[in-house]
């Protein structure tokens, strides 16, 4: 395990305590302990839908997500979100989003616009009427859902978008992209979500890490466009990168100024996919079992991997692609939870990470004569206890900050 | 040998034929010859700048050069052509620049900014201090040379240049570009070029034919850099690249607008380069011979690959990368002529293509009642005689023209 540098992920803050008529509570008795991480840890909602929506039970599923995880992927893949056009799946969406907001998480929604699971029904309509469409279905889905999904993949893959060739039936949105171009696509597709919620947080994702996107991302903040995260997908189905490579990436793509979001994270606890494989989704095979080494070897990557993208600054959110290997991408064995529902070494690894060694657990202290405590943590919410009252206060950045607070549950500087 | 459609390379011309009074040269017999062609059939004149200056005999090099080549890339690698600041070689150069136009040829400079062979000088200083130094460079060379030299690729392989890392010391362009970003970059030496003479042609030239080259050329475009041709490199040392592929590349390129240069082409006559390395610069061996299959697979190769590009209408210039083995990038067996001055097959086969397969040899007509005669031909200039009197006309683009000229070698129409 390499040392990594941790140091920009925490703050310090100086409370001093006040009781109800602004006397500071001098040495007392104080319990500090974290409620969130301002970190995105975050993983696909996909199989929690049918549980939000009380279809299915969650069989501990649902409590092992929550274990670790404050962030949901939701799926919003077009031709299975609206497969009959002006049927959108909007209810069933709208419903698991607000039982994940419910459960203190965020929501992202993936993605707006992307070639592949594009409806069939678009391919026969001219690029006008495609654009049309695409632009119509960006602001319903962004502006429906804007009180429970904040964050959006704007556009997934646009450096093959247009050149796209591994499908029997050309997709309307390759076609798009051919004709208009990446770049204007890209703009399509950011400037529909951004007029439709200009709150949202709206990404650039692609998992081509070469200098193509490296290319395309210049063109398109020349060209204007807002992006507010640049995201990095890494299904390392043909072997974890390791340190070296990880940070060598991140060091060209942190160069734009932008948060990194890693948004598709997997690695495998079974067989390594051959790595003459182009396209992941051409390597099918009847079964795909997680092995013990497997689960070991999954266990130490994912520790290592976790630890070097919290050593690179520009890291704002990552997101594991999959709690389960029932019905996992491929098939492949790339869940922390094994198809029975028994946690993978790799998901005890990992909620030891963010839940114990990143997290700051109840914790005595004792103010001074003034009321003063200090607290370090990873950033993050914060509740203090003391005199039997409680309030809440935020690490929001590193370094150190001063906040008085009131334990009338009020906060007061 | 595949069939390719050549009608967008040929022009026809209704020429109507009068005398010095103006009357029509009625039944006449004339004959039209092709003086020049309006595709640029290039060749790099390196071996020719001493020849130029007459330090060395040509030993029928020049012979052989002008015989298929109308245009010369010469070479300002600016750590060769200004080894100590201050003192470029501009004068010798020229005499090079002069010599080709006075044999009818069109001139090119490559690169005007290049990461490989940049001065080691420049590597101490600022960024900022390397962008002024760039950018007088690129002012001195082009306004200087402007009589000339019209045309110029004025970045060379940007698409790698910021994350270049195969040399033991970092230059300082990858270090500019990693600062500023390839638009940036790119910018800023189409910016200059086009100020010091904006009548000049300036090629966005890459080597990288992957979509990170289609992403830089979208950004650049939409950055409102304005690119005068695209130019694509084809050394093909680890083999042909095929009619299919070829096609498939242009097909990519093409789809800007803009016209493509295929700017540094090769087929060898010997032993292929294992297809693993990846950097051509690092395959060096002692001795790498033409043998007599690989001449014979070479001629072949390069009818197949000149036919299949000029099949395409958007290629305006072909640039074949050396015209004998002596001396050539790598030591490769990539020239038309031996290293003991004797033409390869393919020489041969390529001046049969350029000079009479696409080419008018001098051809005997008759004029009709009103002193008319069609001529079709390969674009470019012509001659034609009547009469004793010689007068010229040019075939400029694909399609019927009606041309009246006076055969007292003056035009009208």
């Amino acid at each position: 395990m390499t040392t990594v540098e941790l140091g920009h992920r925490f703050g310090t803050a100086l409370l001093r305590l006040l009781d109800g008529e602004g006397q500071p509570l001098a040495h007392r008795d104080v319990v500090v302990e974290q409620r969130t991480h301002a970190f995105s840890f975050g993983n696909i909602g996909f199989d929690l839908v049918a549980v939000a929506n009380g279809r299915t039970e969650s069989a501990g599923l649902a409590d092992l997500w929550f274990g670790v995880f404050n962030t949901a992927t939701l799926p919003f893949y077009w031709g299975q979100f609206e497969p009959e056009p002006g049927r959108p799946d909007t209810a069933r969406l709208r419903r698991a989003a607000e039982w994940f907001t419910g459960h203190g998480c965020q929501v992202k929604g993936h993605p707006l616009l992307w070639h592949t699971l594009a409806p069939d029904w678009l391919r026969e309509l001219p690029t006008d009427e495609v654009e049309t469409r695409v632009r119509a279905r960006i602001r319903r889905e962004v502006a429906g859902l804007a009180d429970v999904v904040p964050m959006w993949d704007a556009i997934n893959e646009a450096v093959i978008m247009p050149v796209f060739r591994n499908e029997p039936h050309r997709n309307a949105i390759t076609q798009l992209a051919w004709d208009r171009g990446r770049i204007a696509t890209v703009r399509l597709a950011f400037e529909e979500a951004r007029a439709a919620n200009p709150a949202a947080t709206l990404v650039l994702n692609d998992f081509d890490m070469s200098s193509a996107y490296e290319c395309l991302i210049e063109g398109v903040l020349e060209a204007g466009i807002r992006v507010d995260a640049l995201g990095l997908q890494s299904h390392m189905h043909q072997g974890y990168w390791g340190e070296e490579r990880t940070l060598a990436v991140l060091d060209r793509f942190s160069r734009f100024g932008l948060p990194i979001h890693m948004t598709e994270t997997t690695l495998l606890s079974g067989h390594l996919m051959p790595p003459e494989i182009e396209d992941l989704n051409d390597y099918q095979i009847p079964s795909w079992p997680s092995t013990p080494e497997g689960e070991e070897r999954q266990a130490d990557e994912i520790v290592r991997h976790y630890r070097t993208l919290l050593s690179h600054p520009a890291v704002q959110a990552i997101t594991y692609w999959g709690l389960s290997d029932e019905g996992s991408w491929l098939g492949a064995p790339c869940g922390l939870v094994r198809t029975d529902g028994t946690p993978k070494p790799a998901y005890d690894a990992l909620r030891e990470l963010v839940k114990e060694q990143w997290w700051l657990a109840p914790t005595n202290l004792r103010t001074d004569d003034a009321g003063r405590v200090e607290v370090r943590g990873f950033l993050g919410d914060y509740g203090v206890h003391c005199a039997g009252r409680t309030a809440s206060f935020t690490l929001a950045a590193p370094g150190e900050a001063q906040t008085t607070l009131r334990l009338d549950g009020q906060s007061a500087r």
